[in-house]
Formats: C-alpha cells, sequence, structure tokens
C-alpha cells in the first residue's frame, strides 16, 4: 500500500476541515491507498506550524505554490476565500494534481468554466466541497427519487438559511466581495447544488435578490464603513429540465437560523421533507396507503444508509458535521483510486454557478432567465 | 324525536364544558334523541344565572337536589369537587337519571364502589368525565394493539405532569383535601386510566408518592398556611393483569408542562408513543420491515379516525379539547339510546380508583401491593 | 338581551361550520346580543332538513333570496361556491344585512371590488372567512411584530400546502372553475390573507402557476374527462410595502400534506415561525442573549392569549379547528354591537383577492407586476 | 512535545471508536503531550492487522499482557466484553498505566470496588467510557442546574431505550452472561451515570427487572436454545441525596428506539427536557416570565457549549457519536497532564455499579434497597 498525499492550502474552519477528514477517511473507509497529510501551506506561518502541529502534517509552507509543486503532494485541497480558488487550482491542475476545492468553486462562471475545461484536458480528478450532498440520508433520497418511489416530481421548496451576517455590525469580510454573489454565492450554492443533485437540472430562473444590511464596518467595531453591494437574500423561482418547477432562498440574515438547509419535495406518489438542522433524519410519506395509517415516516440514519456504517455500527447513534466532510474525502479518493465518481465535480460546480449567476442576472433585469 | 333533558351540577371550567359538549354533541352526531339544556344547578346563583343565559338552560336553580328530582331531568352531570360526587350521584341514581360524573369518581374507592352498586342495582347508565380517552387517535391506538399491530405488549411508560401547583404560592384548593390522593387522583387517575384502555387491568403496583410544597397559603397571598399532606407527585410501577409491566407518573409540579399526558408503548411488532401536547398526532413504528426506511410514523388525526369525521370532512384540521368533550357527550348519549357501551362508566372509575388507593397505601408501606 | 337572526345559505362543511360557530360563540363569548339561528337555506331540501334539524335553526328554505330577505334575519353567512358568492352577498347588502361570507370573496377582484362598494355604502358590516387569522397565537405574533419585538422585518417565507387534488383521479369540481384561479384563490388567499395579517400591504409580485394534473375525471370513476385550467402550484415572490420581500406558495398536490399553512419571519431583533399542523404552538427567537442559551421557545397557546381562555381555563389544552371558526363568529358579533374591527372585512377580501388576480396574470405574463 | 502512547485492547465498535477518538483528540485539543497510537491487541490476528493498518498503530499484538507490559504504552484503552476489564485493568494498573476502560467498569460492583482501590493505590488516571456524558449540552445542564437556573430540583425522569434485542432471534451474547445484569448493566448504566452526573447521588432505589425474551439461540439462526436470566426491561424508581425522587428506565427490547437516551428535570424555577435522539438540541423552560411568552426554548449545540467550538466555529454545524468519544478522550488526556478532572473515573464508574447492583438485588427481594 502507497500512500497518497495531501496538500491542503488554507487553516481556517474548512482548513482543519479537510485535514481531518482525510486522516478519518484513511482510518474508516475501505481505501487501497493510505492518504497521507504532506503538505500544509497558509501564508499566516503561525497558522501554519499550528496545522502542521495539530493534525501531523510532514511539512508547511507559507508558499501554496511550493505545495502545488511538490511531488508527494497528489491532492491540492483549497480551503481559501474563493477569489484565490482560480489561480490557485489552474496551478495545480497544471501540475498535474487531483484538486479538492472549496465551494463555491469561483466568483465568476466564466472562471469556473475554464478551470473546467483545464481539468478535462488534464485528466485529473476534481471534488467541490458541497459537504452536506455527502449525508448518507441524503443519498437515500436521491436512490428514492431516481427509483421513482415519489412518482413523477411536481414541486421543490428548498432554502438555506442562516443569520451568521444578521447583525449589522458584523464587518465587511471576503464573502462580501463586489465581484461575487454574496449569499447566493455562499449559502445558496449548496441548495441548488443539493436541488440539483436530487432533482436534475435548472433550467430557468427568476430571482429578486436584495441587501438588507447596506453598509458595514470595515473592521469589527470601527465606524469606518463600506458599502455591501451582494445579496443578503435571495429568492429563487426555477423550473427544472424534468418538467416541475420550485422555490429556491438563500439568506444569511435568517435571525436564529444556523443551520435552515432544507427542502420538501412533492411527487404524484410521495414526499420528502428534510431540514439539515436535524441531519440524522428524512421525513417520507408515501402516497396511497390505508388513509388511517397516513402520515410521515421519520426515517432515522443507520448502517443501512451508506457510509454510515463505516462511523459506526448501530442506527440512530448520528453523524455530525465533520463526518460528512469525511465521506466527501472518501469519496474523492475511492474515485481516484478508480472508483465511481460521486462527485460534485468541477463541471457540477460550474453548473451550479451558472445558475447563480442567472439569478443575479435575472435579479438585475427583473425577468426570467434560461441557465446557459 | 324527543328531546333528553340534561341537567348540569357546577358552572365551573367542567360545568361549561359539559353544557358546551351536550350543545354540540346533539348537533354533530346523529343521535335519536337531541338532548336539551334542561337545568342548571350552582349554590352561586349568579354563576347559575350567567350559565343559564350563556348556554341556553331553560331552567336554573341554587340547589342541586331540585335538579336530580326533577322529571324533566335525564341525565345528571356532576361536575363539583370530589368530595361532592358521591352524595350527589347517589340520589341522582336514586332519581333513576343517568349519571355523568367528572374524575376522579370519588375520593375513595370505599364510595366509588358504593356508587358502582348503586348505579347497576338502579340500571342507570353512567360515564365517567376522563376525556382525553376519547381522542379519536386513542381509539386508534386501543385497535391497533387489540388487532395486534404491535404484537406482544412488553412494556409501558406513561405520565400527565402539570405544572399548576408548581408555584409553592398556589393557594391550597379543595384538590388538596387530605381525604383523598392529591396529583395521583386529579392527574394519576387520567393517565392510569389511559393505561387500562390501551392494555387492560393492572394487577400490582409499587409507589412512591412524594409532597413537594408543605404548606401552601389558605388564600392566594395569605400568609396564613395550611399544611398539604397528599402527593405533588407520583410514582408509580405497574404491572398488568396481560404480562407486561410498566411506569407510571403523575406531576401538577413538572415546572414548564401544561399537558403532558402521554405514553410509548413497546410490542413484538410495534411501538406507539403520544402526548396530549399534540393530541391530533399518534407515531407509530413497524417493526420488520426494511431497515432503510425504519423509523416512526406520524399518523395525523382526519376522518379516518371516528369520530373525527363529524366535527371535520377534511384531515389535519386539528381537534381540540373541548372536541374532545363533545365525544364524550355524545358517546354517552349514543349509550343511552341503545349504543354501544364506550366508558368508561362508574365501573371503570371504581377500577382507576382502586389503582390510585393501592398506590397510596403502597407508597406508606413501601412495597408492592395487589390491586384489589 | 335581543337577539340577532342569523341565517345560512349552504350546509356543507362551510355551512356546519359556521352554524357551529355561531351557537358557540353565543356561549363563550360576553356578547349584548344573542345570536340565533334563525334560517338556513339550501337548495337541496333533505341537507336544509338535516341542518335544521341538527343545528336547531327557526326555520329552512330551499331559496336563498327568501333568506336573506327575511326581516328576521340580520347576519347573512354566505357559505356556497364562490361563484355565488357575488349576486347573494349584493342581495343581502341591498337588505341592509350584515354579510359574513366564505373566502375566497369572489371569483374576480373586479367582483370583489363592487362587493365592497356595495358593503361600504349600505354600512352593513362585512366579515371573510379567513378563519385562520383568528388563532390566538397569531394574533400573538401579530401584535409582536406590531410592538417591534421583531425589529425590522427582513423577510417572509409562507406556503399553503395541502394534498386533496394529487390524486389524478380526485374530479372536477366547481374549484377549477376556469372563470377563477385554482390553488391560489382557495389556499393561496388564506397565506397571502396571513402575510398582510402579519406584515401589511403587498405591492409588487412574480408569480409561477402550474397546472399538475391536465385533465381530470368529470365525477369519480368516470372515463369521461375535462381540462383544468387553473393551477394546481402557485409560487409567488413577492415585496411588502414595508420594505421586505417575501415568498409564497400554494399547493393542493402537496402529497402527505393536509394543513401545511406556515410561515417564517425574519426580523433584525427575532423571528417567528408557524404551521398550522401544530396550531397551537408558535416558535419565536429573540435575538441578542447569551449565545448559549440561543435558540428557538416553543410557545405554547393559553388564557394568557385572548381569546383562548374563554374556550379553556387551563394552557396546553389546545384549540381546534371548529374554535377558530367560533372566534370569527364572535369577533363579527362583536363588531356589530360596536365592538372593535378585527376583520378580515370585504376590503381585505378585496386586497387578498387583488394580489391573487395579479399574481395569475404576473404569471400569463412572466414579469413583476404591482398590485393595485 | 512528546509522545504520549496509547495501547487500545479490542477492535470491534469500541476498539474503533477509541482509536478514532484519540487520534482526532490530538488535532482538535490544545494538548501538551500528543498522543500516538503505540499500540493494538486483539486475539484475533487479522482484526488486529486490519487496525493497526487503518488508524496507523505503530505495532499490535494478539496478547493483551504484551500491550499492557510495554514501556511505550502509557494509556490502556479496555475495549473488551465486561467480564474482561478486571483482568485486564488489574493488570494495566501494576504495570503504572493510566486506564481508559469502557463501560460497564466491571461485571460486579465488588470487582469494580476492587479496580477503585487498585487505581487509587497506585495513583494512575482513570477513565470509564460513558462518552454519552461528555455531550456539550449535558455539561451545559450540568452547569444550569449546579447554578441554580432550575431552582431546587423536584423530580427526574430518564431513560435509556433501544430495541437492539427486541428480535426474539438475536442471539445470546456476552451481554446476557447470568454473572452480571442485563440491559441494565449495559444501557441503564448510561442513564444512571447520567443522573449521577446532572443531580449526584443516588441513595436507595426500588426496581423491577423483567426478561422479556426468555430463551435465545447460541448463535443466530441456529435451533439450539440458550435460556436468558438477564434483565431486558428494567424500572427504577430512586432517591436522590439531594432530596428528590425520579424514574429510570433502561429496555433493550424497545421496538423502534435506537437511541431514547434522554430526560425531564423539573424544579421550582425551570425544567430541561433532552434526548440522545437529537443530541445537539435541549430543552429549556424558565419559570416566571410573561405567561403569554412561555414554553420550552430549544439551545442548539455551538460554539459556545465548550468543547463544541473545537470541532467546528459555527453553530449548529452538529457534533455526532464519534465527536462524543473524542471529547471523552480529550478530557482523559487532559487530565493526564494535569488538568481538571472531569471524570467519569472509576470511583464514578463503581459507584454506578452499586447503583446497578442494589436495583439487581432489590427487584429479587421486591423492596426498597438503600445504595451502600
Amino acid at each position: 500500500m502507497t500512500g497518497v498525499g495531501v496538500g491542503i492550502i488554507g487553516t481556517g474552519f474548512m482548513g482543519k476541515a479537510h485535514a481531518l477528514a482525510y486522516r478519518t477517511a484513511a482510518s474508516l473507509f475501505p481505501l487501497r491507498a493510505r492518504p497521507v497529510l504532506e503538505m500544509v501551506a497558509d501564508v499566516d506561518h503561525a497558522a501554519a506550524e499550528r496545522a502542521h502541529r495539530s493534525f501531523g502534517f510532514r511539512r508547511l509552507t507559507k508558499d501554496w505554490r511550493e505545495l502545488v509543486a511538490d511531488p508527494a503532494v497528489h491532492i491540492v485541497c483549497i480551503t481559501t476565500p474563493t477569489a484565490l480558488h482560480y489561480e490557485m487550482a489552474l496551478a495545480a491542475i497544471a501540475a498535474g494534481k487531483h484538486v479538492h476545492c472549496e465551494k463555491p468553486l469561483a466568483e465568476s462562471e466564466a472562471k469556473a468554466g475554464a478551470m473546467v475545461q483545464a481539468a478535462e484536458a488534464a485528466s485529473i480528478r476534481t471534488q467541490v466541497g458541497f459537504n452536506y450532498l455527502k449525508n448518507p440520508l441524503l443519498g437515500l433520497a436521491r436512490e428514492m427519487i431516481a427509483g421513482g418511489e415519489l412518482g413523477e416530481i411536481t414541486g421543490f421548496r428548498g432554502s438555506h438559511a442562516e443569520d451568521y451576517m444578521a447583525d449589522p455590525e458584523a464587518p465587511f469580510t471576503w464573502r462580501l466581495d463586489p465581484a461575487g454573489a454574496g449569499v447566493l454565492a455562499d449559502l445558496g450554492s449548496h441548495i441548488i447544488g443539493l436541488a440539483r443533485f436530487l432533482l436534475g437540472p435548472i433550467t430557468a430562473v427568476i430571482a429578486d435578490l436584495e441587501t438588507v444590511v447596506k453598509e458595514r464596518p470595515v473592521v469589527r467595531g470601527s465606524a469606518e464603513r463600506r458599502a455591501v453591494t451582494v445579496d443578503d437574500i435571495a429568492r429563487l423561482t426555477v423550473r427544472f429540465a424534468r418538467g416541475c418547477g420550485g422555490t429556491i432562498e438563500a439568506s444569511w440574515v435568517a435571525t436564529g437560523r444556523t443551520m435552515q438547509l432544507g427542502f420538501e419535495i412533492s411527487g404524484t406518489k410521495g414526499a420528502l421533507a428534510f431540514t439539515q438542522e436535524r441531519l440524522n433524519e428524512l421525513l417520507f410519506h408515501r402516497a396511497g396507503g390505508p388513509a388511517s395509517r397516513r402520515g410521515f415516516l421519520r426515517i432515522e440514519a443507520g448502517p443501512e444508509h451508506p457510509p454510515y456504517g463505516f462511523f459506526c455500527p448501530a442506527p440512530g447513534h448520528q453523524l455530525g458535521f465533520n463526518d460528512l466532510k469525511t465521506i466527501e474525502a472518501a469519496d474523492f479518493l475511492q474515485m481516484i483510486e478508480g472508483g465511481p465518481a460521486k462527485g460534485p465535480d468541477f463541471r457540477e460546480g460550474w453548473e451550479i454557478q451558472k445558475v447563480v449567476e442567472t439569478a443575479v442576472r435575472s435579479s438585475r433585469v427583473r425577468a426570467w432567465l434560461s441557465v446557459p
């Protein structure tokens, strides 16, 4: 068994999550090649040192280009702010590395498209960090839909609402960069990705985006303000290629909500409801049974929902957020070893970005637009 | 169509609930004889006048004996404090009236037994006001158990917890009368009745009763205190005649709970869970299906759960507390007309009282006792 | 105390609900003038006779015009299919009666406007049967919003989804009448009304309406089909006059849902969430407290939420659907006696209808439209 | 920074959980000495090799005595069936190792007591694997109780119910060993430990234990049966040293339940409710506020509940089962480094075992017994 060198750029929330995920995936999943935390890169040297020490990376660097170029690094994880994804990914692809990039893939669909082209031309493998899709119960939901348990789908209602920007004094960050979308890129991409994961392509959209907090302090506590131009709330009505319609909402000013990533799907034979607030539960209604026993079934995650069983042999014990990231890493490692392509890859990240960007334009022109 | 004269003694919470229930039952249920609010009795004349006016009683009186003796009164509803039930019920029975008495039936099982004997000797019909049993979903639960959907029952866990006596400054009332039990008689009788309704006779009990608030003001705000000797919390472990065991708890100092009358029942083939806090929902688990679709089904009340349909033709619209009382009245009226005996009658009220009293003695002697 | 004569046209689901509501309101609420069930009208004579007998109406008729003209009838309740509301209401207004009309007010906003003009010219009182607005917890929600407990409102997400038309074999009914809207008029009017009740006027809308079941049997089981042209699902994005945006969805093909009338409202200081599926619960989040005690509070209906206390003096006992209708009747009776105008009146019904109709047009032209 | 050698005996469910936990703790928590997976022992050599490979143990052995004696091993984790704990722990203690033993500590309180004596005499550190106690929200609950937020505690109702032995064809295992208790030792020890964690010592108990499935196949599918003598369900009523009472139930035949480890605690000023089925939520009621805003608050786990923040900087993202085990390992490592003793240690495991054993005897003699 030889090792697969993992290099991680960035040591924040997602950088740590990637490090932990690759390490844990190596232990819990049946992989042929053992992943090795080969190198970590952070412009903040102290941060890189902390990560190096905590996660047992073999080496560290301040320069992500060094990481990308290193021959012992086979997978490059990009966990930096969105605006940096493009340059880093292209460099990693050029160096022949597999790339695991955080979401959203890029701040524009044009850049995302270029990343896809580069990746596909280079025949390297890609993964985008839409970790919530890795929930075993969402895998079940997708399988139920694909298998016809819900009949013909008639509607989708989805949202991703949190409140981390609800405080008007929350400072300006890179997430508010006028070059991209705001919440629609940050959280909206999750629920758009989930809609596509379950129901397939979105073909048209009408959107209403608004900026609730018009200016924010440049840093917390500062009197100096910077104007915010991106969306705090995005409301989309969409049409799917399969023929049904739906609504999608994203908000980061949804006071009191910390993880309201959820949906309700109706079909002619059944329905599903889910919220990431209770990520180990999936509600399922099956039409047509005896009316006196009618209702929603609360399916609880267990080893029958792969790959839950790699984490715990007993049902009801529950997965957490970091476990979803571990599944993401394991799926990518397995694909690199020749296993099935579970995605979402760069192409899917691009498709999601197209919906985001079409929605932004739709909101500006106040009209329905086709997703290219 | 001739009328059935209803006489109601008492005009408090339950007096009003009876008046409303009989009036509404007459409209919603297919009865042969229309109930008529014939007379209301209250020692407080102004209260009797208010009830007379509000509910359209034909006549009123300060003297319950007059009501009991009145030839136009066919059903006597007793909604006074427990200590008065015995005398009133015996008088009503002696006068040949059907008796609908609030719970608990009496402050002692001896008196309850005498009431049963009198009623059965006189061949009149009786009903005790355990209104929660009238919930259509509990009828479904009983039917599912009787029909074997849960297999052999292996355990019961029930409670009725509220907090209306949690405040130490809540004053002394007739409910604290040392002659009876405290919360075990008041709320415990509901959950004991429910346990019996679903699973049949309780044969043995060990109980631990305690008084949490040792003395209370004689009236709200008074400095004068009266010692409390009855139970604020009662914890019972029981054995059922059918062979299984269970626990039953009653508390009126359960801070924050206003209607936690609920249970969980396990069987070899299934399980049920319920709380009156969400009275229109019954949770049902069926063992043995595919593990990946396993969970509890949330059955929602609808017209398939008789007699819900008399209240509303559409599912999910929900019944409320007063509707349960209406079903109780309707069941009694239908029985008087020759319909099925749905109970709970005086005999059932007596059986419940036996469990209460055995539990009180068990707690004193600190030992398991058989229920006589 | 003199009586107020109530005449009810129609004896179906809503006809019965009105009869019960007026009778119960008379008993539970402190009214000066006692309502009397004076007359019932139904073209189906047997149905009229059944209602007459069940609810104790003084008189019955096959001809609604007779009812409208009767001098002992002071309030006319219109519970017939929508297409009949206009003619009946105008006749009742012309006869000087107060009118309590079921929702939606009319099948077109033009007719609704004419009804408003007639009513206001005649100085009679009107009420439209949006009974869900009468939930005491929604009164609390409105008060909290008006009182600033949620701060500035930043978003609304509402829906009314049921599944009574989900079965493709459910037959064609008057609700599918091409002259009106479909689910948007039937269920959508409830959630539009609720949005307005809580947040005030809606000024602009973009909508996407679709017909899921394209043709239905003319009667159940028939091979003969009739094309459906109205909406089975309606998805609206809206702007409120107060400055915030929101989404509104209506569906009667939402498999598994029987009463998903609900919303989530975000504000800068708090948030509310509600679903009629648990009508006795309101979720409230207050921003700004200690983070370790953060979450949504599940407020349970009780006597502190008027007029709950008229139904039951104890919290947690729960109201049901028919109780909401009783509150509606009581509010109307109290207004007629000179009490506050709680609405929704014809003018409000008209405003709701304007939103419905603007949405229908918006969906046709695929563009944002201002609500006139 | 030097390493702390971890040796793990056993490679099943818990063996893997320990390996993962120590590895992850090393990365997420600020430890001075880095834990190193030094050695794994399993009588099944192939299993040991798999664990060695998967988790990156430095060495492996078939002989646990070799592991215990190894000078590079500083912490010995015992994850074998209960009957082996005693011998292994004593050997490890004799070798001067810190011992992290799975629960229950031993199959008898006598043995548990001997283990405590040996450990305390040797001044080594101990930990028992009651991982659920490590939930940050239970830490909050304990702190709220200790800080008086609930006032004087008036009652406890706890249970741990699962269904992994509900199937009568589930075969005989070491958990059914007649030398110990059955479910009361296996699951009951968790809820007893939780009761003690929150409320302190239990002083008296009356218990009713029963064996629901009287005999089981020796291996799955076998016709050969072995009699079961231990409890499938245990129902306890208890008294706490602090003065309040409570009930505790354990069942492994609770059809449909996979992780119903929960409790409800009432106090004079507040109440808490929790179930491990939703381990990231704690329900809290505070008495005394305005009645119209009364209810239970659903507190959601977040970084304000240490050590949640080491796993994720954002609230609502949720911990899973394996994270609790990581906290357990981290707490033990930190204590070994001189940090606070968070327990539960062997002495606590012994105390829990005393309650278990007293309950077993109580059930036999059908009487209240003092916990020694």
